[in-house]
């Protein structure tokens, strides 16, 4: 189906004359096994040797034509200078508010051996894995989350590093879903980490970076909230019934996808697991609890549950984040690696997905043949956060900055252009250089476009001188200038 | 052969005993047709429940221990915090000079349509194409370079951008080889290009932000220069000589290699494309011309490659870099598309591959089915030019940099550390909080390896005042201050 979208895109964009042919067999047949519904490849007719006025020699006769999708593959992006310019301005502030806690950035590879992401617990991360074969034959995958390379990086630095470490890093992930719901196969995702602190002080300084982020950003606590929970309270319950503790990870699993499937559904994927009806009744009626006062009268107050939930909302005051957060036991997370405090950002208004999530996973490390050392971290993706900001008119304008342009009034003093081009940026100005002959009119748009604050003519007269026109575009105030003089 | 290192580097690293066993086989078949021989699973022994010291509780009492490999997958790399500032500061320079020349960042995606990089001239990047099968049964690569997809990008753009397009990005590229010379299989590149200008201005341009960004870190003219030619110049012979036209990108590659394989294996592959013998001489004799007024006695002065090398040479003295270039027939580059001046960066000492390379490529756009518009740029990697800094001594020393330190003097103070981080953190500053009760030494230690300048401690008899002790590590200073003071 994909095929022929494709080849139809292809005809209807044609602008001459083209003729189909699949793509000759010289080429390596390894290469090219699949690409024969993806490739149409076209040689132009003979034209009659016209140039249409462009300057641009075809160079080649009887040039084969390989017309392409324009398109990014499916569920990727391009980032043209527009998107480029939202996708840094959220990534500095990402990048900012690390710096403000004292975090280090790092980065793993893109392409991770599969074996780091599989785990048994019927994560959808692992069901949506992005993973080949590699050209050796390895399996290799598309890095779905960043944790379990850092989890790599930081058993292979072993001793050499001192804890705790606080680690940030702003990383692509993949994910590959048969089924589009508007879901991108591709994101970034900003990611916070300790390694090496026990205490719910780590959680309570995770969630106060991502409260000065959205402060940042005009997002305020009528716009967002975290939901917290802590997984000791379903490990608690499951010891109250008896349930093997090795099941802890696959019902998390199951509990997290509450709100996407019917409870029936949930009821019976708990089931097959062999936990009791009643123990699974007594547990989906927990998960409802929104309040810790509730919640103790069900565990007592003894539980390290109740204890750590506890310490990060008195943490919370004194941050000074309490109105961001609020207890719900129905947060588990979809990450079998979890053991303590979870949580997640959502929208008051209800209309998105989770727009972050974090939480402690003091097992990762030991259970990948590292020490017993306790870490906790969150991810907070690209995508969710530009939609609030968007539905809540917050993204800001982004245009081009370059704060002079400059021109030759003659073609040969195109090189002078630049003499000055190359004095004003080695001051420091940003300089856009016309390099070609060009009417004042294109000129002054171009300006226009880029948000130029000067424009500097180079005329015979003034640059036999050793001088230039500066036009103060916003005032239209005009002066000659010696080059040397120009700052 | 790589799965036995594997096993071994697990084994020997084995901490506790473990027994192996295949991945079971309730996991989806399909992920793990070929995991087998990458993962091995070990669950550890019962152990009598013993915490050694730490309150991190091993949660699940029979946890599989999935053993890793603790490194990055052959090739590839992991950014600690000190690699990753090295990278920031050498993406840094690339992002700031590309701004000082006016140039829009842009991005791709990462893996693109294998068919997109597909030409058939045999270029080695096609032979080391990173190329899979996804789950879809699509044929997609990890992107070689970034010029096709800034390609595809344009094309989709069509006339709804404004010609010229200044854009540059850094972007992450791969290549598979079998054999390892030292050479990893993905780097970043850093790309700058000029869209719509057929003149040799824009090279010129091009040159002159390599310059500047050498001058930016202490790179001289004595330390590396740019080697120039144009491919028109093989163009022309290939003219006087007879030979087809389609030949010409073939017989660049083929001439690229030159410095790579024994002249007598270059001879005969240009004669199996059918050159003559008589051509080959000549070809290989006009490879070895290093000035541009013996170039001008075989072509003649008419022609176009001698016009644009000549106009490139005067521009470059007027962009005031004329020391770092130097015009040498046998620079082609083993791309494919170029279609005139070519240019490539090398060390003065002969030790390093090229550090960048660029050129014309004005016949890319329309071979993949777009409007005929002129287009040069370069591609500057992240691997050689840090080879060079190293072989200089010019790398720079880069700790972490973290303003303050704030430490709790007693445990039930760690709200209130919170308290001041926040406010600090409000006010700009950056800090590092200590998350966990540590003696002294310990804090000054960590103020010492993070560059702290300041120490902040909350101690029971200032906190009850609102003030705290701030000690300026420099001068060993010590004062109180009330928090709404603290700057």
């Amino acid at each position: 189906m994909r095929a022929i979208q494709i080849v139809t895109t292809r005809l209807s964009s044609c602008l001459r004359p083209i003729r189909f042919e699949l793509v000759s067999s010289s080429s390596s047949p390894r290469l090219l096994s699949n690409s024969r519904r993806l490739i149409c490849t076209a040689a132009a007719t003979k034209s009659n040797g016209g140039r249409s006025g462009s300057i641009v020699a075809p160079l080649v006769e009887n040039e084969e034509v390989q017309k392409i999708d324009v398109n990014p593959p499916k569920g990727t992006r391009d980032f043209a200078p527009e998107d480029m310019r939202l996708r840094n301005w959220l990534f500095n502030h990402f990048k900012e508010v690390s710096r403000l806690f004292g975090y280090e950035e790092v980065d793993y590879p893109v392409l991770e051996t599969e074996a780091l992401f599989i785990r048994k617990a019927g994560e959808e991360i692992r069901d949506q894995l992005y993973c080949f074969e590699d050209r050796g034959n390895r399996r290799v995958a598309l890095r779905p989350e960043l944790t379990p390379s850092l989890a790599r990086l930081v058993i292979q630095k072993g001793k050499s590093v001192s804890l705790p470490l606080k680690w940030f890093a702003i990383g692509q992930c993949w994910r590959y879903e048969r089924m589009t719901r508007g879901r991108r196969r591709e994101h970034y995702q900003w990611n916070m980490d300790i390694i090496g602190v026990p205490h719910v002080t780590a959680e309570a300084e995770l969630i106060s970076a991502i409260v000065t982020f959205f402060k940042r950003i005009g997002i305020t606590a009528s716009d967002v909230g975290f939901k917290v929970s802590s997984r000791k309270v379903l490990q608690e319950l499951l010891r109250k019934y008896g349930v093997p503790e090795n099941l802890f990870g696959r019902v998390c699993i199951i509990i997290d996808k509450i709100e996407k499937i019917p409870i029936d559904e949930i009821k019976k994927e708990l089931g097959s697991t062999g936990i009791s009806e009643d123990a699974i009744e007594q547990l989906l009626q927990v998960l409802s609890v929104k309040s810790l006062d509730d919640l103790e009268d069900v565990l007592g107050g003894a539980g390290e549950a109740i204890a750590d939930l506890k310490q990060l909302f008195s943490l919370a005051e004194k941050f000074g984040y309490s109105e961001w957060i609020q207890f719900d036991a129905s947060v588990v997370r979809g990450l079998a690696y979890y053991t303590g405090i979870v949580f997640e950002g959502f929208d008051r208004k209800g209309n998105l997905r989770a727009i972050c999530g974090g939480g402690r996973y003091d097992r990762l490390l030991p259970t990948y043949g590292g020490d017993d050392i306790p870490a906790c971290g969150f991810g907070f993706g690209d995508a969710v956060i530009v939609e609030l900001l968007k539905e809540k008119n917050l993204l800001p304008e982004l245009g081009q900055e370059v704060e002079n342009i400059v021109c030759a009034l003659e073609k040969d003093l195109q090189g002078a252009a630049g003499t000055v081009a190359t004095a004003l940026r080695s001051k420091g100005q940003t300089v856009d250089l016309v390099l070609e002959s060009k009417p004042l009119k294109w000129v002054f748009k171009r300006a226009a476009r880029i948000n130029a604050r000067r424009l500097i003519l180079v005329g015979k007269t003034e640059w036999e001188d050793g001088s230039v026109s500066v036009k103060v575009l916003s005032t239209g105030e005009q002066f000659q200038v010696k080059l040397n003089d120009l700052e």
